[in-house]
């Protein structure tokens, strides 16, 4: 197994205040939290938390992918109506594909807990090798997004000439279509 | 109670008949009677009928927010397929933000009456402090539209700075996530 | 009848190796045995297999609605993530106005026999006088989408000034709303 194989996932919090330790992050923790119960392929993190600037927030992405060399970053935070919520207006920015049914299948599933699952813009796309994925901010409504999209992300990686991710099927089964 | 606390809703009936006065606007008028059935805190409306002509739903939209200072403005007609329908170019051109929850719940909705739901392009955006949300044209569907995505709306008006607005939950419960 | 009369349907296979006659286009007859099954209007088929090249793709669709008068163009494959899957880009690119809806219904559809339905980027929009739809690639996934659409596209075509388009009912009923 060469580093190459090792997946690195950048882990992206979005927050004013727990970008200056006003408040702390939990979307973050909630997030490698994640992963480490459902992956059992090799990977590591590369976290970064941010104020809700959207050239900050691009040049983060950026950096994740570009230099850091993740294959998939995960966002939380500043994807709602608020003037200061520019998550999604980043994620654009630097993608070169948006990927909108990540998007719909997350505002479906919050919508089966909170109605106000729709102020949620979250959006997802592809930036070179990497998939940047936008989850709400709230801690609750992580695992349930990453429940609904987790299946279909390691196929997606592999498309794009990622690592070959593997998770605990017994936690999350995911889908690789058989070859034609 | 000062006026600020009024919360003033833009009704913008897209029609080239009902602007010339080819056609009764029905939409507009069934817009005010969901509102007047569901508020229980104080609203007064702001209502247009312009014909399917982009710019001049543009301006009308500006005029509703900018100089009528209204929090909220819900269109009616003008989001189908046909070449004079752009109600929904008109809405993104004029906000900062697009919440494509809205459009994709509606769509949802009315699916489950009509397989030609899918034909309306409507969508919901930000500007400044209002946020913008477009219905089909037919009378029928504006109930069924407006009881999808209203229980979301007070919380995105909260979010935006707009007044605090109430209904009658025993005909739509709003909600609010608790304070963290 | 009237040479007007008979619906003109663009089919075309986005595909690298099918257009270079390394792989057979299994796409471009399964939409056509599609079209053959539950039409009952006259139709006759505009085909092409293009590669994954957007300027091609945009000119292929341009050629079928401007040159050849198809008031449909049905594309299958290159709407997935990988770097050359660039059908969505070139539709965009081409089409006067988007239509969110059928995307997302297809979607839907195809997200109960496989999670990673979210990876395709199928969407589909209005050209002139044409609606545009992108499907999947893969030939099991065809009948599905074109399922869940189909009773809403000979309304979406008569919205647009095209032929009047008829089904067999007993396979696809078509849905069109009664004149007000």
């Amino acid at each position: 197994m060469t580093d190459s194989d090792v997946a690195r996932i950048g882990v992206l919090t979005v927050s004013d205040r727990a970008s200056q330790g006003i408040y702390e992050d939990r979307g973050g923790p909630a997030i490698r939290e994640y992963f480490a119960n459902v992956l059992t392929s090799p990977w590591e993190d590369v976290s970064r938390i941010e104020p809700d600037v959207q050239s900050g927030l691009e040049a983060a992405i950026k950096e994740m992918v570009d230099e850091q060399g993740c294959c998939l970053v995960i966002t939380t935070g500043g994807t709602g109506p608020a003037p200061r919520d520019v998550t999604p207006e980043a994620t654009e920015a630097v993608c070169d594909k948006l990927m909108p049914g990540f998007g719909e299948l997350m505002r479906t599933v919050s919508l089966r807990a909170v109605p106000t699952a729709i102020l949620s813009r979250q959006t997802a796309g592809i930036r070179g090798g990497a998939l940047i994925v936008n989850l709400p901010g709230q801690p609750k409504a992580i695992g349930e997004c990453m429940d609904a999209v987790m299946p279909a992300i390691p196929y997606c990686i592999d498309l794009i000439g990622g690592p070959f991710i593997t998770t605990d099927s017994s936690k999350i089964a995911v889908f690789r279509p058989k070859k034609k």
